[in-house]
Order: structure tokens, then C-alpha cells, then sequence
């Protein structure tokens, strides 16, 4: 970003175009530089990107340098400036005091080389994937932990709301996030083996499913990261957009509650400029019915009869290899996370390391 | 506000209005109630608003109540959450956790009985003013400092350059800020005796300026609040707006340096939604020309020919009963900073008591 668009996506959350039109941009995507490699470019106006190998990448052309003011990017962007914010202490605290922004020539599409590439479609071949199969409507998932049948429950509804809609062949956009997550969650290669088996085992139909990785990093910032969530599958094609409670949030690093009301992303999401036109499907929360013995939306009258299991009772039970309730997770799902946490025991680490672009 | 107006206002600095168009509103306007309060209203859809002797001066009808996410507030409209945010500390840190929104109905007119409720125009009664004057143009200076020759040449050039840009009859609105300013700003009813003094004196023509209170409260929020001075003076009638170098900035509360990168103001006003069709006309930067004796705009191709009379030099020249350079201010407005200084020192305390609306 320039400086003039890193400016807008901070106070609009939006950027206007030249044609007057304007488009929502609420996370800024920038680049920072330390003094000393803003002295090695001097006064010239090409830079290379090169990866860890040293290869040339990508071209920033007609480059601009200007300050990255650290507190007020991170105040408008996080709502809060408290310490413990995962993505802001991974990227933004130790980063340079500048930013560069230019025009991005991408000599050829990222790979990563771990196993994963054929699953990173970009936005335009992504919509050609729709194409092909014919979609008359796109309804896109946003998810960063390993699928359970409540949020299966939710995909097969509204799926079967589209239908009755009088749309004639729903596609579902499964869109993991790829890129950093915090300690606590699941790394992408073990949720994509996740993914596969809960296609395999018939809980989501591969047929009107295209899994793909998102390859963004998770910020936490909540109301202001779920308009980044939503434009960025509108622009892979999708036009429906399921949003829960408390979208891309997380528990205050300091204070012992919530960071954002869990009805703000939501409301944001509906006032966004920009958004207009996206029609948001508004989650229904989904429970263990115990009567029924699966998930079910939950019911407030007879409230006794369901249970709620947090991400962290999951984590919990599949670390301590116990099974959850029948129904919440096909088993070939389960298996895969209990693998993984026995891999992280025998590494002996916090986390599986993740792979980066190679 | 309403939350739907509060959020907007947050995370977009604009309202989208039922019609579709988009204004600009960047600082949120709430009232903040406490639990005890709230459970005063219990159910009630109306609520009267009183002033200090308990009149009813308002009414705010189907109310609704939201909580009062202070930190995010803050962290959002100042860009950081330092402590010794002057606003903050002031109105925001010790008010309650609930805000209050609602249709408001105003009996009538606010008045302070302070001996200058004749200078508190409305933006109604603005536009009247300016239409019985015929202007054709009218451009607006805020203001929260006494007037010098600088700020007077500024003025007078920029109706020099609406003259020659074929404008007929510029109009100037000097609309000085009459709400919170902090302790080491000089109060509203000393500063409105000095700009008398400088209209009297002829530094500034009476017949082609209107002089008004704008009563908003002073955020020192930089690039957030100073789309708020504009905005509120597009609605006063002005079509064109004066703005300088870090415009309601401030020193960063905490660390040693200014709170907002300088530039910051101008080139968020220039992108700001709701305001495209303001024309904003940047300062140039005046100081006193000491080859020509008075204030002139700099030329820094013969930098030493300048002295840069700061805020904080000017204080400590009237304090100590010290004349500043002839030509910095008119002679009368000086003694009225000289006479303000003094009424303090007698007084033996920071800052003589503002009146409040009775």
C-alpha cells in the first residue's frame, strides 16, 4: 500500500478509486522497511522481492517511503493498543519504522512447495472453478479450526436456504485461513487433512464443495478483520457470506473478557461501505443436542437438553485422546486431530512448525 | 447516537443515510450513562435531559441503550490509548458504561448565559447571516488560540486569492472553538474579548467577516476531529476550509514526539467520504519577518530572516508582561492576553473557570 491508501484503510476502512467508486479495505496490507534498508534503496524507485532463496519474486515499481506510525496502526486497526495481541507482537512490534509502498509486479504466482500449493487458487481461478461447475449462487466459509458437525450443520443449511431461494446449484466456498494463526490453534496442514476427511466421509458433499486455502494472516481484530474476510471472497467470487458471533475475535490479551462485542462484526459488516451488495447470512448457533444425540441449532427452551463444546474443550479432549459425544465430529476428522496432538507430544514443542514460502 | 450511527462513526468516520448518500461524521457525539442510571430508565422509551437547575432543555425519544466500549472508543478516535489524553481524562475515562441514543427533540435553543450566547449561532442562523451579507463565497478558520498577524495574513491572503479566483464577496467565518480546550489553552471568554480587539483594531475587516462560537469540545484527536471542523462548518454554510499544519494535533502524551505525523490532517480531509466536494485550502506557513518587521509567510530561501513564535512563547511573553516583536499582534489584543495572564496570577490558580451551560 501507498500512503494514501494505507491512510484510508485505517480511518475509512475503505478506499475510493479514481472513478469515484469506492472499495472496503479495512486491514492495511503494508510492507515495512528498517532505516537501514531504506538506506540501501536511496533514491532508487525499483525494488526486487526475493524469497529466502534469493530469487526474484516480485517488482515494487514508481516505490514511495513513507513512516509506519506502529501505535496508531495498531489503535485503529485492534481497537485497543494492550499488549499480547498475537498477530501485532508476530509482525508489527518488531518491524521497521517505515513502510514502502509502489506498484506490484508479480513475476509468477507464490508457491510454497509443502504439499499444499494445488489448494491455493487464486481469486480469479477460483471464480473460473465456479464457472466450471455451473454455480448460480457462491456462499463462502471463513474457518481457522478443524470442522465439527455444527459448522457442517450451518453449511448444509444454508445451502438447503439457497435452494429454496430458487437457486438452482449452490456451491460452497470452504476457505480456510492460511496464513499465521496463533499458538493455540491448529496448524493448516493438519486442518486441511481435517478437511479431507470430513469431505471424505460425506459430511460436506465434495460435489458442491471447492475447499481452498485463504492465504492471509489472522490478525484478531475482529468487526475490522471480518470486512477483510468477506471482500476478499467476494472478489474469489462468492456473493453469500456467513458471519457468526464475534467474527476474527478473541479474549482481551489483558483484561478477562471478550475484546469485541460479539454483535459488532455483524453490525459492521452491514454498514460496511463497500459491502452493499453483499447479502450476509447470519449464523444460527449450533449445539450437542443431547436428546438427539448430534448437533442441532440450539433451542432457548429447553436449553438443558444441548451442550456447548469451546475450541478449548475440543483441543482438551483430543490431547487427552478421549472421544467428544457421538455426532460432533465425523471420526476420520477426529482421528486426524488426535494425530496431531500426539505428534506435538513427541516433538516436545508448543506448536508444529508451519511451512513459509519457499 | 444510535450504536448502528456510533460504529459507523468508529470504523468509517461517515454515516450511510437511508437514501444512500454518505456524511462525513468522525467524532462519536454520545451521552454516556451509569448502571444506576440505566436502571433509572428501566424500561422507559423517553427521557427527559435537564440542565443544572433541573429544566427540562431536551427530550430524547424511542431511546435505546448500548454499552460504552471506552477503550475501543478511544483507541479508535485518537489512534492511540496513551494516558493524558486531555478529552479523555476530562469527559471519557470516569463516564459510565452505557451510552444512550435516541431521536432528540430540543426545546429551545441552548443558552449559557455567559454574556456571549449572542456570539453562539446557529448553523441555520449562520447561513442566514451569510446570505443577508450576499456572499458568494464564504471560507471558515478554526480556531482555539488568540488571533495573531499571522493567522490575520493568512486570512486576509485567502480572501485575496477568492477575489482573484472571481469571487465577488468572500465572506470569513472565524469560528473559535467554545468547548473543553485544556488547562494551558487560553479560555474562550478572554480569547472572544481579544478577537473584538482585532477586528476593532482593523487587522481584520468587520465588514467581510462573520465571528461565531462553534461550541464543540476540543478532542486534540489530529486527522479524526479535523474532518469534524470541517464538516461542521459545511453545515454552517462555508464552502471553503482553512487547514494547517497538524490541525487539532498535539504532543504524544507519553513520548517525545508530536501525537500525529503533520501531514496526516491534510491528506486524510483531501480522502475523507462526505466531504469530496469541500475545497480545502492548505496554509501557508507565516512567522515573523524580521528584515520587514511583521509576519509574513516564510521564505526559506532566507530561513534566518524568521523568528517561529510558538503557542508556548507567546504564553511566557504575556505572562511575564513581556512584549512580543511589533507587528506579531495588534497592540490591542496583546493587552487583553497581558490582562488575562494577570486576572490568573491573581487568582492563584491554572485557569479561570469557564461558564457552563445554566
Amino acid at each position: 500500500m501507498r500512503e494514501s491508501e494505507f491512510l484510508q484503510t485505517l480511518h475509512f476502512n475503505s478506499l475510493r478509486l479514481e472513478n469515484g467508486s469506492v472499495v472496503n479495505m479495512s486491514v492495511p496490507i503494508v510492507l515495512a522497511i528498517d532505516d537501514l534498508q531504506k538506506q540501501g534503496i536511496g533514491d532508487s524507485k525499483r525494488v526486487a522481492l526475493v524469497d529466502s532463496d534469493d530469487n526474484t519474486i516480485a517488482i515494487f515499481n514508481d516505490i514511495e517511503i513513507y513512516k509506519h506510525p506502529k501505535e496508531e496502526r495498531i489503535a485503529r486497526t485492534w481497537g485497543t493498543t494492550a499488549p499480547g495481541l498475537p498477530y501485532v507482537e508476530e509482525t508489527i512490534a518488531g518491524s521497521g519504522n517505515w513502510l514502502i509502498g509502489g506498484d506490484l509486479e508479480v513475476l509468477e504466482p507464490i508457491k510454497y512447495h509443502d504439499g499444499l500449493d494445488h489448494f491455493r487458487l487464486s481469486p480469479a481461478e477460483l471464480r473460473e472453478e465456479f464457472a466450471r461447475r455451473n454455480a448460480d449462487a457462491v456462499f463462502a466459509f471463513q474457518l481457522r479450526n478443524p470442522v465439527h458437525n455444527g459448522h457442517a450443520l450451518l453449511m448444509t443449511d444454508t445451502r438447503r436456504r439457497l435452494l429454496e431461494m430458487g437457486y438452482k446449484n449452490p456451491i460452497l466456498l470452504l476457505h480456510p485461513l492460511g496464513g499465521y494463526t496463533k499458538a493455540d490453534d491448529v496448524p493448516l496442514s493438519w486442518r486441511m487433512k481435517q478437511h479431507e476427511e470430513v469431505l471424505k466421509d460425506g459430511v460436506l458433499d465434495p460435489e458442491t464443495t471447492v475447499v481452498s486455502i485463504f492465504p492471509s494472516p489472522m490478525h484478531y481484530s475482529g468487526p475490522t478483520e471480518v470486512q477483510w474476510h468477506a471482500k476478499a471472497r467476494i472478489n474469489a467470487g462468492a456473493n453469500f457470506y456467513i458471519v457468526g458471533r464475534d467474527p476474527a475475535g478473541m479474549s482481551h490479551p489483558v483484561e478477562k473478557r471478550d475484546l469485541y462485542d460479539a454483535d459488532h462484526g455483524k453490525k459492521v459488516l452491514s454498514m460496511a461501505p463497500g459491502l452493499e451488495r453483499l447479502n450476509i447470512l447470519p449464523f444460527r448457533v449450533a449445539a450437542y443436542d443431547k436428546t438427539q444425540g448430534k448437533m442441532a441449532f440450539f433451542d432457548p427452551s429447553r436449553h438443558g437438553d444441548f451442550l456447548f463444546i469451546s475450541g478449548t474443550k475440543m483441543r482438551a479432549l483430543a490431547k487427552n485422546k478421549e472421544n467428544p459425544p457421538d455426532g460432533f465430529m465425523c471420526p476420520g476428522g477426529w482421528k486426524v486431530l488426535v494425530e496431531y496432538y500426539d505428534s506435538m507430544t513427541l516433538a516436545g514443542n508448543g506448536k508444529v512448525p508451519e511451512p513459509v514460502p519457499a
